[in-house]
């Protein structure tokens, strides 16, 4: 067969997943023509790479076990949706009426794994086992349900299908000169369902940058029951229902629908008292004040305080002048603080200077483009790194087909105290598995995700070229999973979280049964049971870390 | 009785709680002092303000009933702590080996109500009441763990005891440059625990100003087990257990502990990159790049980027030129990306004159006192309102000691664009509602207490003086009821919360009941169940809200 053919019969030409490949990530285009460029900085023969070109869908189809669900025997409403040919079944082992399915498969204990844009690194939308003790497994997959359904662009917010991806969602908002702000490694094969379902991280490093900061309401649909939360800025009212589903992984339900608080696309100490109004209608005056404050809070600025008060309200308080009282009577009052530097750059540049840094480039105020995401840097060192960043899944998917090379990236939150001991202790953990995994020195970098106040998100690549001969596929992952058991380990060890973007999934179980308390895993417990009486929402993934009740119970 | 005495006879002289009122917001002597200040605000004759001292201790006492735990039937260890006398009893009805504690009245079906400062205006701390099924009930005062255990000051957290109040946590941060930037209104009436447990706002009306944003870990002792979080800056591992306990009001267990994330005491478009080395070590050029980017995470400043890359990662990237793969070999870079505006101040006030506001004063960079809390505004306007502010709470409970005088105030939040519907109808059914109820026209006011890009918190405030006639206690609470009443309606038929941050309580269980979901119910029955089998944690909150699983289960 044709080098040509053998890359095309990797994918589908027809549905939502048209294109993409049935193992790899993002389309089998890309992916092809990566390898030119890696042989390169790997030093490798670029002579037949198209050797390197895995199976088709139609030669792995033949050792594909065949369907245990027979879509002649579901209801007619549930199998109109319904797929089993060999790539959707494949692209899917690695819908509306959602309702409906989940009551069908609650009943014939199938299990259900809603499925996003498939990017899961995890294994968080694996299919269950023959041996698991369920009939089978539905792949939810909810790429249809991908439309934005209603803009309060007064409150900036937007109601969004669980199935929508973030290209097309910032698409979208870009026509009303609007941004979500959220940019995922994953932003082009993922989805805002998927966003939720895993807590996930932007690109962003500090600020609002993980998806559970910029939900305003979800609504679910469980096997015992839908919900749908207010749609409140904030709430007192009880623990949050909203970050109970952030990261439940489709263990609880599936989330179908979200509002999302969107932004325009694109601070020292002092005060200022403005007052408002209104001929002497001091409602008129509060509400002239209102507009005013949803203008401010609407900027993206960050006061430090930006508070509205009634004008009589204050004339009760102490110390006014008679004058002072009469011109708030009828008024409203609308108190500013601010707080932090005027100039943000200047102040972080003198930081750089005083720790050494040496600035080598750098890009004063610019228009930010109203036609492409406002997603990162631009031209000279960052604009290089920053492209190859967001092809970042391509470049590990790409990499696996050279035998001789083993790539593998993990990450990790930690506080600043421990930090450094836990840094070490993987670095040192890296080379020294990589060493006696392979039989050759590999090479292991870190970089910063995400930095808080209070620690950063270091996130770890291995890559270990030459491999002695080519040591098959199975050798190559027990390498793999010997290296990333000692480095988690290291991890664990210093304090870090079992992960900080990526999810638990099934990759992550043992390191977050460990991490999480025992009576939080009767509370998962205990959660399921009130969403998913049948057990059948993504049984592998978190599931498998939840503990019986303590025996107190 | 001299009315001195009358008045030190509504409080104690030892313990904790000593000069606190057992009735009232905070001490006795501020609550007598406000008398007369007020009487002149409301126009009211000041003579004989001393008749409306309440009853003392000794006369209420009488009228108590007697306690149904025997200290004497308690264990050692427990009885150590427990308290019965009836000024104790009286201040709790509105410590350590707290496990033991659960034990015991787990075996017993005693009722166990988590006590901070007793500030809860929504019946938060009230004890249950005799036929309520239970052998009896013990207020958990958590004023003896009041200590700061623990600083982290590399990672800038501290690790601090449920039951310390505001003003000694800040004083004990100060004394490092520190502070929480954490107000409420019961700043120095209340502890971390109970911030923690109401899912409390503190008053700064933008920023993190959540307690829930500024807690790192948690330590929650229930009946039955203790949990304790992973200290890190952030997860993606599974739901969140902070969040749950944020805002369980005592109904899954007591919060004994927390690490607190605090700060130093006191944005256009454009980026720069950064490059360290270390003469060729590339570890060590990583290491003075994380010492720098720590220092830029904690300056308080908020870039719109902040990534730290090893430069032989930046290496590989395609597109650079021999002399910067040369550079950056061994090397760290910094990609720091900058956002908004350089004048927060120069904007916000733009809008104002852009709304019709009027700048009637300014106060421009000044120093930020290393001695006081920087907690708000100070002269002017400003500052005679926001002394009033912080005094609130006094003013509502001398309100109440003048029989011709109603006073309440009741908070929610909303999306700007329900914003107008929903205000306009609370100023509507208030207005009525008093007319109808006391026979005068009231007056209603509001101010935003926290402001959101989503939508703001309005805050209400009703004052009715000169009640017909005298119209007795009784009927008081009558009015107070049917006004409060047919004002929540208002806020719920417009898509309101129950609550910003008062807490649900007892006082907000019917709203919260049509607030949150049916499903939702189910799942806070079964974490209750998870946490306290025997169901004893602070019953009569949150607890009478919660639904019997769906009929499905």
């Amino acid at each position: 067969m044709e080098a040509e053919d053998r890359w095309r019969g990797q994918t589908t030409t027809s549905g939502p997943h048209a294109g993409k490949s049935w193992w790899a990530w993002g389309r089998v285009s890309e992916l092809r023509g990566l390898l030119q460029e890696l042989a390169t900085s790997f030093g490798l023969s670029s002579a037949n790479l198209d050797q390197l070109c895995p199976p088709t869908v139609l030669e792995i189809g033949e050792q594909l076990p065949k369907p245990r669900i027979q879509l002649a025997s579901l209801p007619d409403k549930v199998r109109s949706f319904c797929k089993d040919d060999d790539f959707e079944r494949l692209f899917h082992s690695r819908g509306r009426d959602v309702a409906a399915l989940l009551d069908v498969c609650s009943q014939r204990r199938i299990a259900v794994v809603p499925f996003g844009g498939g990017s899961s690194v995890v294994g968080g939308v694996e299919p269950v086992s023959a041996d698991d003790g369920f009939s089978g497994c539905v792949a939810l997959d909810l790429a249809k349900m991908d439309q934005v359904l209603e803009f309060d662009e007064m409150s900036q917010c937007v109601r969004v299908q669980a199935g929508m991806y973030g290209p097309a969602l910032e698409d979208s908002l870009r026509q009303r000169g609007l941004t979500l702000r959220y940019y995922p490694q994953s932003f082009e094969f993922s989805t805002v369902g998927g966003w939720i379902a895993t807590k996930g991280g932007g690109h962003f490093a500090t600020g609002p940058t993980h998806i559970d900061d910029l939900v305003q309401s979800l609504r679910v649909v469980s096997p015992n029951g839908t919900t749908e939360t207010r749609r409140v800025p904030a709430s007192g009212a009880g623990p949050s229902e909203l970050r109970l589903y952030a990261g439940s992984e489709g263990t609880l339900g599936v989330i179908t629908e979200s509002w999302l608080k969107v932004r325009p696309r694109p601070q020292t100490r002092a005060s200022a008292t403005v007052v408002f109004q209104a001929k002497g209608d001091a409602d008129a005056a509060f509400e002239l004040g209102a507009h005013c404050v949803r203008d401010m809070a609407q900027t993206g600025l960050q006061p430090a305080n930006l508070r509205l008060v009634a004008g009589p309200e204050v004339v009760r308080s102490a110390g006014l002048s008679q004058q002072e009282r009469e011109l708030l009577a009828a008024a409203a009052v609308l108190l500013i603080g601010f707080e932090g530097s005027i100039y943000v750059r200047t102040r972080l540049q003198a930081v750089a200077e005083k720790r050494g840094g040496l600035l080598v480039s750098q890009k004063l105020a610019e228009e930010v483009s109203q036609k492409q995401d406002n997603s990162g840097e631009r031209s000279g060192i960052a604009g290089s790194w920053g492209k190859g960043f967001m092809r970042g899944g391509y470049l590990m998917s790409a990499a696996c087909l050279f035998p001789s090379v083993l790539v593998n990236t993990l990450e990790t939150a930690c506080t600043w105290a421990s930090f450094l001991p836990l840094h070490r202790s993987v670095l040192n953990a890296a080379r020294t598995a990589m060493k006696r995994e392979c039989g050759v020195q590999g090479q292991v970098t870190c970089r910063f995700t995400h930095v808080y106040p209070d620690g950063p998100a270091p996130y770890y690549t291995f890559v270990v070229i030459g491999l002695a001969a080519t040591p098959g596929e199975d050798s190559r992952v027990r390498m793999w999973q010997n290296i990333k058991r000692d480095v988690m380990q290291a991890i664990m060890d210093h304090g870090g979280t079992s992960t900080h973007h990526h999810a638990v999934g099934q990759l992550h179980l043992p390191q977050y049964r460990a991490e999480r308390g025992a009576l939080f895993g009767s509370t998962l417990a205990a959660m399921k049971a009130a969403h998913d009486s049948a057990g059948i929402m993504n049984p592998r993934v978190l599931g498998p870390s939840i503990e019986a009740p303590p025996s107190k119970l």
